[in-house]
């Protein structure tokens, strides 16, 4: 293979960092914790985009853009919220440069141009979407307000990883504003049903729906749920959050609305997102040691088609019953593509699908046509077959269903075995170290607990699962009681 | 009407103002020279970003994302670029706030976090993208790189206006990468044709395609192109420009290639974008007294339907007549909306979907059910009509390519009445006060005298025009020869 990739077992870490970078998703770029998103990274994004905009859509939602910056009276409004952000904004504090005169062909930042008041690049856009709500929201009639915004956002972390943690990342935040604390209430729970609905159906990736503990809530929220995922080394990835924000929002930024019984209320609010991170779980949950291995659903190519030939005159007949074959896959909606460049050996093309994570490979040469056959390789379980030409586009569509399946099973059937119950403190240390995973454990329900629970041993509470059955039990670190086991691991 | 509207003879500026507040397209925000685009103008930039993002793919441009930010010492290394957007640049250059300890509740900019390095927000990407593409590029077998970026962008103008001018707007900058200048000339008037096509065939605007004078050049371009619409107060206003770089940029970066005699040799650039600027052209091209005037092609809805009732009793037989009527024109791939709202009388809707530019509306009562028709609206000429509803979706599909057509013609006529030729000075004056307008003059080419006659006139060079063909005169104001007209007129 041309591209060496490290395996999972000789360096986890660095295997995602080579299939995130040699399998062309995405470069490190010259500003400190941002990426680029390359363009096979982007048409993956695109895919996951398009899928979830239009489930936002068939949900009732519309899409609208609001400002980038947010000015810091604004971002302050909403205590708890602005608290948890503050450390970790980009802060615009002047608008203009000027010719550096003491560094001839240099700028510098011109004093003369400082902002009365400084800019937070959105770290999230509670504060700006709501002091524009106060002016779009006066009656019951104008509720409930169902609005998405797909938009770049910045936080300036000081530990980066590509897609799982960048300063700048890409997401979408919905922001919704509701009449009653009900409605709200099953808004917030209907949008974590869509997140977990896309990433199990086009992400082939199970998760476990639950709600955060208190000290893991989004800041500004009275209550977040959230989806957590496995990934292959056992540690959890959280994977949307969907927030109720209880009123929080509307009596920071004064929304209220005249009822239908004609007295004013403070507003009911939602806010959700998934970013780019989803990216990262993507990659991490499925792929293997040749490389990354995309869902069909979302896969930007879902079949590449590889000629197998010598010199230009046997290659011209399979460019001819390509081009035949490739018609009859794109009228069935499969994307597919051949790579009949003339640079690289079939081999070395082979590598590269398998590093990009490409479904399925047909491979076609001179004495395939005369059979009037393609050799197919899943990238899911490396089979190999002979299949006839003839009816392929229907068995290509079918066997793109059972990849799509396959991967997500294998992911289920890795969480059911890595998911495991402790029940006293040393049981959940030894796990965390021998066989990671989640962890299913009785806690006492109190934050100083949680607190040193995470101290100790480096894993937190992930969720309280919404499935989660009364149980009485006794606390793995306080031994005190407990009615319901929550969802432990160490996490991303 | 319940929504007042500036009449164009009133107040232009205002009118324009009201069409884009009143119609629902975009508003005010609470950061200095930002608009929120709210759900309605969304909307009909996701219809034109969509045909253009099909229209890139088609031409094979792929997309991909790069930082928001650009590094201070990557912003100045293309000195000219620099020297052109020094002056309207927000700059970040802290990133932590703090509790202010002197206003208890506030926060402040944490003096101790200031960035080593400023950080520029993006005004346009050429640094930051000709810096990766450093990387990118090695030998020929990488060139061309055709890659688009949908993204928003920041300059700080002094003077805003919504969606014509505002600090921060959406966009999509192309940014391309040839191994030759013949190659890099030919992409940048392919994507000006794209860019016309666009303009013409799906927001029915006439365009004028042409090239700028030296000193209108994008900063750092050899060459820019553009394509120049008309308004209807005899503005012009620029729609879009497709950049010929040279080797500036790969020079700035140092991005050389291996070329296919084994030399190194510095990399050929394009860049080209349009922006939600367009929707501003939009509203001022074709929007009549009563509101917004939408093509059909790009118009979030083509087709409203309002029921006549009374009481609810009369409403469900309507109701259901409509939804057989709606499933009929979804089918036939028309975007249509049911008003069916109780809490506004029939005049008040059609009032309200004439402001929103919606460009068919149907009307529907008991007495046309029996007889078995709807009467139609059309935004465009406010002709009213009794409609079949047998082959109703028929009929609108023609009418909404119809619609599209006369849109189109009534913009193309407007501007060939005035597209006037001055031969002298005062000539040229008094139309520009008296019958404004795109004015063909002779000018003698100098930087001097174009300069003299934006000072003396408030008017500009627009464009040489392509197709602008040869003739021997005298310059309208220096008397000096000219061997071709070119386009003046003043602009947004």
């Amino acid at each position: 293979m041309s591209k060496e990739i490290t395996t999972r077992a000789a360096d986890y870490s660095q295997w995602y960092n080579d299939l995130v970078i040699k399998g062309g998703l995405a470069d490190y770029s010259a500003v400190r914790g941002c990426m680029v998103i390359k363009p096979y990274g982007f048409a993956l994004w695109e895919n996951m985009r398009d899928q979830l905009d239009k489930m936002f859509k068939d949900t009732g939602h519309v899409n609208a853009y609001f400002p980038l910056f947010v000015p810091k009276s604004l971002f302050e409004a909403e205590e708890k919220n602005a608290e948890g952000f503050a450390k970790e904004c980009a802060v615009v504090t002047h608008y203009r440069l000027k010719n550096d005169p003491e560094n001839k062909g240099k700028l510098m930042v011109d004093p003369e141009a400082k902002l009365e008041e400084e800019l937070v690049v959105r770290p999230t856009s509670e504060a700006i979407i709501w002091s524009t709500y106060k002016d779009w929201i006066q009656s019951y009639r104008d509720l409930p307000l169902l609005i998405n915004q797909w938009a770049n956002v910045v936080r300036w972390e000081m530990r980066t990883r590509l897609f799982l943690r960048t300063t700048e990342f890409l997401w979408q935040e919905g922001h919704t504003a509701h009449a009653t604390k009900q409605e709200a209430i099953e808004e917030t729970v209907k949008m974590l049903n869509v997140y977990a609905d896309f990433v199990e159906e086009y992400m082939a990736l199970p998760v476990i729906k639950g709600v955060k503990t208190a000290s893991e809530r989004f800041a500004g929220a009275e209550d977040t749920y959230c989806i957590e995922a496995l990934m292959q080394d056992g540690k959890a990835l959280q994977a949307g959050t969907s927030h109720f924000l209880g009123q929080n929002f509307a009596k920071a930024f004064d929304v209220q609305f005249l009822n239908k019984e004609n007295k004013q209320e403070y507003v009911w609010a939602t806010s959700w997102g998934v970013s780019t991170r989803l990216i990262g779980a993507l990659i991490m949950a499925h792929s293997d040691d040749q490389g990354l291995i995309l869902p069909p659903k979302i896969a930007p190519v879902q079949v590449v088609i590889v000629p197998i030939y010598k010199g230009e005159e046997s290659k011209a007949p399979i460019n001819e019953k390509v081009e035949a074959i490739m018609k009859e896959l794109k009228e069935a909606g499969i994307r597919v593509m051949y790579d009949d460049s003339d640079a690289s050996r079939p081999g070395w093309k082979f590598a590269e699908h398998e590093l990009k994570g490409v479904p399925i490979r047909l491979a076609i040469g001179l004495r395939d046509m005369e059979n009037n056959v393609v050799e197919l390789a899943r990238r899911d379980t490396k089979e190999k077959a002979t299949i006839s030409i003839d009816g392929l586009a229907h068995y290509i569509v079918q066997l793109l269903a059972e990849i799509q399946q396959n991967i997500y099973n294998k992911a289920l059937d890795f969480r059911t075995e890595n998911t495991r119950e402790a029940n006293h403190w040393e049981e959940f240390l030894r796990m965390l170290d021998e066989t990671p995973g989640f962890i299913s454990a009785h806690w006492d329900g109190t934050e100083e607990t949680e607190e040193k629970i995470k101290e100790e041993s480096k894993a937190t509470i992930r969720c309280i699962p919404l499935d989660a059955v009364a149980e009485e039990g006794v606390c793995i670190f306080s031994g005190k009681p407990s009615k319901q086991r929550v969802l432990f691991a160490r996490a991303y």
